[in-house]
């Protein structure tokens, strides 16, 4: 191919949409355009990325016995209905309606359309274990696309689902997956993901692992133990919180508080630290409208997700009106009006001499012991965990907060898909059961971009050689010199013969521009052919990473590359 | 891989919904699995078929220059606005909010992708020509889905955008993909695929080849000379309409016809052939409701496609109300509300005493002759061609009608998306001028079907070696007798070892089972190890296709195998 040829344009200067690596290497340098928010086509040089990275997924879901499958884009809005999340999942499910007014959605996972292709295969217990999987696009309506190819709404992913006939079963695949997920990461030139335990959220299920790489321009929250191997989504770690030991309890107390709402305000006012208070915070059911009120330590912090899973649905922020009784900015558990979801988080158990809302405007409790005031309530890890926390594994307080990038996710489903869709089998015993279920997902154009994200310079995008759009870039620095140019030409030939994949650079411009072209390119091996050079019978090999260069015979260039390349 | 693996359900009944080979085998042997109208899920078998097909397209497109790239599915409302035919196409281009209420479609076609990817990178004519193609999902709200993957609402396509400076060059692009197109057929192993000349339809442009499987369960048709080379599909191939030579004529008349409101009615009324009639059929527009009145002589039938053409519009049927002045079952030419588009067929010039109605309840004319009642009028090319017409290229009365699946189509489309879209290229001469386009598409399941077509027997496919979802079908007759099965899993080892794709049957099954099921898979050599044979040191080769079987030693068999298949 020759650099002339490609079309899409590369350009210096950092276009004023984007803010991380990847996604400026990826608009400077042709590799995709913006179509809409979330949504690009891909050019050339990302459509060869991401079609090697397809292939080497391909080859370990292959070597784990997936069978690849291909389901449709557009699913009827009735499968969904049928696992329930027709309903449950949010507006980031895309809805509409076919001609004939069918409700139908875009898929943004399979599960349902998985359990509708196998559920008549799947009738006896002796079609078990299988896995399938598809590479496919899939469509997200997020609310805020960001990063490039981070967080988009149209993507291509490879998604699989294992089907067993029990927990060991699938224990075991779920292994071999998380082994082939490494493997596929290694192959792509990304090693150091690493895996975290993750919230199942709308998938359901137990047990979930996130594959994430670590960097500071991730949008994830990983708690990560310096002591011990412990990991976590931020969104699922579990929070360990130690209260004071017990002092002399005071009584509860009624305080006029004045124009003091929020618990910054209190503090201030109370002379007490953030967790000698207790907070609320209010939430609405997104079908019902239901009050849903989460009372926590002052200093800690909601945990949606945690929430989300305890409620079965994704509550929404309240909007609080008159007839809910809730007086805003002096919520507290005391004379709360009792037809609402009252919820306390951890951090209040084994708390004492709190201040908090007395459900009266301008007024606060002092001395609210949630042990002596609330007897015998249910207290829920509902909390977000902080950096210096808890390790919950090994205990030391030795949690601190990384960003990462998910690049994968696996899933223990359980039958939350297959119970409510009627997918049974005939087991040895004669009776009638639902298999269980795992998922594991892999984004292809995010992996992509987390590889460059972890693989540039200042100038551009540095390739693993397994997946670079090609693998030698030849550079003609004098297209006019007639002998440089036929002893490029020549080369290309050559090097295209040996089966190499060859960017040939051969037009008329400067070294300056050629050169911050092929940085963009970012092709693991450079081959530069010039005047001076062939007049010696020499040729100039280098590496993007720029960690060696030589200057080898003409003759002894394919090998020189070849060895390189190895 | 083994057959007792493969998920997805073989089985010998013929499901109701299926009426032609294609879908009642793609069903019957686990291909594929229903999902909803026009919507399936591929199994591994199909997988892998198409994958094939894709490779193939895909170095073939390669070949001739194209540049692989990958476009949304859902696509921003506004590019089709910019080109208009977010308001031209009709239902069958989907079209949806997303959560932000801005208004998305799903790509049916790419040309507003195309232009809007390459519209900045095309501002010179230095740049010119290129290709650019996608492999990828679309979606079609087809009202009528019909005959498995024949005609489906998601399909994956190929679909090439090419750019020119000049006309010439894009017949020569035009010429060089219609041949690539040949060769494509020719590997999958559909060689048999004929050229035809077809409509633009909504895609627009003047010239525009369909490729044809011709077979009796095809969905178009196609008019073919049995004299010359000519080839069109119905909707576009030209009419030539000769009229009998004027005979004296009469005087237009007013003649009662009560109850007489069809032209079968008229004629059988008036004891008149069809052909001495004048017929109206009346359309709507889509978007004004304006009413379009085409009038043709009696024997011959309205063609939508053309009229499309002629109006810019796909028009609808028309509801005739009370407004209109329209005399339903009484339309004709004279006298007639002038308010209305009204248009001749080609087949009225010339005619004389025609039957035909009089705009008014109960009365027809007689002795209609347009060129005397009509003046000066414009007469188009409306109507579609007949079995025994004259063929338009020779004269000859040799068209014959036939059917054919469409397997592909080319366009050359002009700057019909340029223009509208604001693509422009400072030529040579510094000027500002609109590139032109041609667009190329090839349907990978549909190719499917069309091979499955045209390759099967009574008991299912016979797969071409090209795409044949694996090479060789391993049958081991008698998995409980230890020789035979231990050479078996010794020849499943060494075929694969030499690269072969095998699909291994040991199950404890009848060999009539094993047999029809390896029918179903269809696979080109099918290797048989029985006792008996085993015990003679001999393994049976044969083709699906029963062209030949032959006995061979087992050292010797995976040479005979590939030299079968080579």
């Amino acid at each position: 191919m020759k650099v002339s040829a490609i079309v899409g344009e590369r350009f210096k200067e950092t276009p004023s949409e984007c803010v991380i690596d990847s996604h400026i290497f990826m608009i400077r340098g042709g590799y995709m355009k913006y179509v809409a928010g979330g949504i690009y086509s891909q050019l050339l040089p990302l459509r060869r990325i991401t079609r090697k990275i397809e292939d080497i997924i391909r080859e370990e879901m292959d070597a784990i016995d997936g069978q690849e499958v291909l389901f449709p884009v557009a699913l009827p809005g009735s499968l969904w209905q049928e696992s329930g999340r027709y309903e449950s999942v949010g507006p980031e499910l895309l809805r509409f309606t076919d001609r004939g007014g069918t409700p139908m959605v875009l898929g943004m996972t399979h599960e349902e359309a998985a359990v509708q292709l196998v559920r008549e295969y799947g009738q006896s217990y002796q079609r078990y274990p299988f896995m399938i999987y598809q590479i496919q696009t899939k469509f997200r309506d997020e609310a805020r696309p960001r990063g490039g190819l981070i967080r988009v709404r149209e993507f291509t992913m490879k998604d699989a689902y294992s089907f067993h006939t029990s927990q060991e079963d699938l224990d075991a695949c779920y292994r071999r997956c998380l082994e082939a997920y490494k493997r596929i990461y290694e192959r792509v030139g990304l090693p150091e993901v690493v895996t975290v335990e993750s919230d199942s959220g709308m998938m359901g299920g137990a047990v979930s692992h996130e594959f994430m790489y670590l960097t500071p321009v991730g949008e994830d929250s990983i708690a990560v133990c310096g002591s011990c191997d412990y990991r976590a989504n931020v969104e699922a770690a579990e929070v360990i919180v130690e209260n004071p030991p017990a002092e002399a309890l005071s009584p509860l107390t009624l305080v006029e508080t004045p124009g003091v709402q929020t618990i910054e305000e209190l503090c201030a006012f109370l002379e007490l630290p953030e967790e000698r208070t207790c907070k609320a915070v209010v939430y609405q059911r997104r079908e019902s409208g239901g009050y849903v009120i989460l009372f926590l330590r002052g200093d800690m912090e909601a945990n949606e997700t945690k929430l989300a899973g305890l409620l079965g649905e994704e509550p929404v922020p309240a909007a609080i009106d008159e007839d809910s009784g809730l007086v805003a900015g002096y919520i507290g558990p005391c004379g709360l009006d009792a037809r609402h979801t009252v919820l306390y988080d951890r951090s209040l158990a084994g708390a004492g001499n709190l201040a908090g809302g007395a459900n009266r405007h301008g007024f606060h409790y002092t001395g609210f012991t949630p042990a002596r005031e609330l007897g015998d309530v249910e207290y829920h890890d509902l909390s977000k965990v902080r950096d210096g926390g808890l390790c919950p594994q090994c205990g030391k307080a030795a949690l601190t907060i990384s960003r990462g990038i998910e690049v994968g996710n696996i899933f223990q489903l359980g039958d939350k898909y297959t119970r409510p869709m009627g997918m049974q089998y005939a087991g040895g015993d004669g009776e009638q059961h639902h298999p269980v279920m795992g998922c594991y997902g892999i984004g292809v154009g995010r992996l992509a971009a987390s590889v460059c994200e972890a693989r540039h310079d200042e100038n551009g995008p540095i390739w693993p050689a397994a997946i670079a759009p090609w693998q030698v870039a030849l550079c003609c620095l004098r297209a006019d010199d007639e002998k440089a140019k036929s002893c490029a030409d020549e080369l290309y030939g050559r090097l295209t013969e040996a089966g190499l994949e060859v960017l040939y650079d051969d037009r008329s411009v400067s070294a300056g521009v050629m050169f911050s072209d092929a940085d963009l390119f970012g092709l693991p091996v450079r081959v530069i052919v010039s005047p001076r050079n062939v007049e010696a019978g020499r040729i100039e090999v280098a590496a993007r990473d720029k960690s060696w260069q030589e200057l080898v015979p003409v003759d002894e260039l394919v090998e020189a590359v070849k060895k390189r390349l190895a």
